[in-house]
């Protein structure tokens, strides 16, 4: 058994939580994320710190559940050895960053078939008109033919499951009755229409779901190095404008030397109108667990090869461990698939009596 | 262990096979039915009579599966308890009438996940465009608001199953690599969709599925004793327009006696010009193994009085033996359960195999 560890950042994601609603009860929070190339700073800060925040503040009752959503990754097209990889490497970086399979569910949402059961008779009570509505599917699709109109979309030549992909979503929280999911501000619409479906499915076949609550993440948003209008992306052509969980001290190094900065003097933390130091300094924060404005006075009369080299010594010794551990776990397949047997078994503990009460309410058992 | 029998008529439906692709090798043959109520005539000499023919001139290489499919019944409201009801007695009727398990593999879909998995998979390969083309799911929403016009329908009213069923309609072809489907002529169309699916995929991914064949089952359609223009339906508002596999002698008399017919003299087989006479012929002749026509020649001279009581005997005669086993399966529900029980274990064994080597295709494993 490898050891685990908190990620050093950790305290600066405390303030993330002011949102979150309190319950004395037990919580079951759920949360995923596709498999689909190494996570990169921005998955990081926005969500996966998060998770492990979460788990290591969890009281002794609650249940918390990773998932890596392999079934959704197929709503675009993929290579499948890649994705087969990626699959395998993100089970790895969960455990790398922190998250405890003695602490939480990690497991591979494909290997419980009881989401694409659900999913199958939540459909049957989700109208056409609802998922059309949803905005995401749109710029999946706009994205993944690299259009930038959405308007011009013909939604006949889009598949069904880049349509019906908010209902696996749903699927995947109530079939283990979550209370609470994390969701960033893109999200809130899915957590919208599980909330949705379960009160439907509540209301025709007697109380069976609980309404899940939003964890609202920081909407603290990590942008591209290149592009710093736009956000931190996977999918971005130029793998400059992105750093990696994995990448080394070297490729940091180049990335961040690269990144678009500005020429005025100084720094200052000014989102509008200088974003390339803002990024920076929100990397930085996010990192040293500072508000970006309180790092920003640090650097007040100082130019941007301070910032940077800060910055990378900083960020480095962030990602040192978590990059050193996926190595490690990456190398112990056998742990792996350990993890992820384990985990899946542990999820169907959860999920099997719901699905069987799902069942009796609608007729089949 | 109750007794099986072949239904007394089946001699009638050898000449539905006269399309059935001949091969040397091995069949896998699949079908399904909704359960959504008593069996009628329709269905019972449409459909469920060719099961039995098809399960007793098999070969000993050949797999039949025949499977109550329970997840496509949520696709319309259904009461639960009434679901629960009809989804027992239908894998009740299937042994009644002569299907058996170990000859068999019969089974509730609901209890093999493998379908709603493949079913997602699928989905992520289908255009929503091939989806909207589908003539099935617009009757199907009409009906159930018993509209006319289907130009009229409100696609976003719809619920997703409605529209993605056909997806799991290929699912639960291609996830045991069935050859062979008999499909009357209004499923062909889903038919082809699994075939277009199963190629879409062979040439993403590379040769999985075997495209499964047609078996065309017979045209000849029984008609609604009370509008002799229309199909028996289990739906239709008028209960005598049907008579069910588990009616007593007495129910079948009073709806023979009420059967629409005309006011000329004589018999004669005219289905455009005397549809009802017609329809009673047809149903005669589906019992006894003739032509309409050739019964026809014997109430050449008659009256209606001599053909409804021929016909009532005969009919009564053919569906005695199903009504008694069906009471005698159905007060038996440990054995029920344990028919049941062992066909959901036996369709699992093709399609595990089968599933793994889709996830493996696709990068999922």
């Amino acid at each position: 058994m490898l050891p685990r560890r908190l990620p050093s950042c950790a305290s600066a994601l405390r303030k993330a939580y002011s949102t979150a609603p309190a319950t004395a009860n037990k919580r079951v929070i759920l949360s995923g994320i596709q498999p689909t190339g190494t996570p990169h700073l921005g998955n990081y800060f926005g969500a996966l710190t998060n998770w492990v925040h979460m788990q290591n503040t969890a009281g002794p009752e609650d249940v918390m559940l990773y998932a890596v959503v392999g079934w959704h990754a197929l709503t675009l097209p993929q290579n499948p050895d890649a994705l087969r990889a990626a699959r395998n490497d993100m089970l790895a970086v969960l455990l790398a960053i922190g998250l405890d399979p003695k602490k939480s569910i990690i497991f591979h949402q494909d290997h419980n078939q009881d989401h694409t059961e659900l999913s199958w008779i939540l459909s049957c009570m989700t109208s056409m008109g609802h998922l059309l509505r949803m905005t995401t599917w749109k710029s999946r699709f706009a994205d993944s033919k690299n259009m930038q109109a959405h308007a011009s979309i013909d939604e006949g030549a889009m598949n069904a499951g880049l349509l019906t992909y908010p209902v696996l979503m749903a699927a995947d929280i109530l079939t283990y009755n979550a209370t609470h999911v994390p969701v960033g501000d893109d999200q809130t619409q899915h957590l919208e229409l599980a909330r949705d479906i379960a009160e439907r499915f509540n209301k025709t076949y007697g109380h069976v779901f609980t309404l899940p609550g939003i964890i609202k993440t920081s909407s603290q948003r990590i942008l591209s190095l290149r592009d710093p209008t736009a956000k931190m992306s996977k999918s971005a052509p130029n793998a400059a404008s992105r750093i990696l969980l994995t990448d080394t001290y070297d490729q940091i190094k180049a990335k961040i030397r690269a990144a678009v900065t500005d020429s005025l003097p100084g720094i200052t933390y000014d989102p509008v109108g200088r974003p390339g130091a803002a990024n920076l300094l929100t990397i930085l924060g996010a990192c040293t667990g500072e508000s970006p404005e309180v790092a920003a006075q640090r650097y007040e009369g100082k130019n941007f090869g301070a910032l940077k080299s800060d910055l990378l010594e900083t960020l480095n010794e962030t990602l040192k461990v978590p990059r050193a551990e996926f190595e490690k776990i990456k190398a112990d397949q056998a742990y792996l698939e350990g993890v992820a047997k384990d985990g899946a078994r542990r999820a169907r503990e959860y999920s099997s009596p719901m699905l069987q009460t799902v069942r009796k309410a609608v007729g089949l058992a």
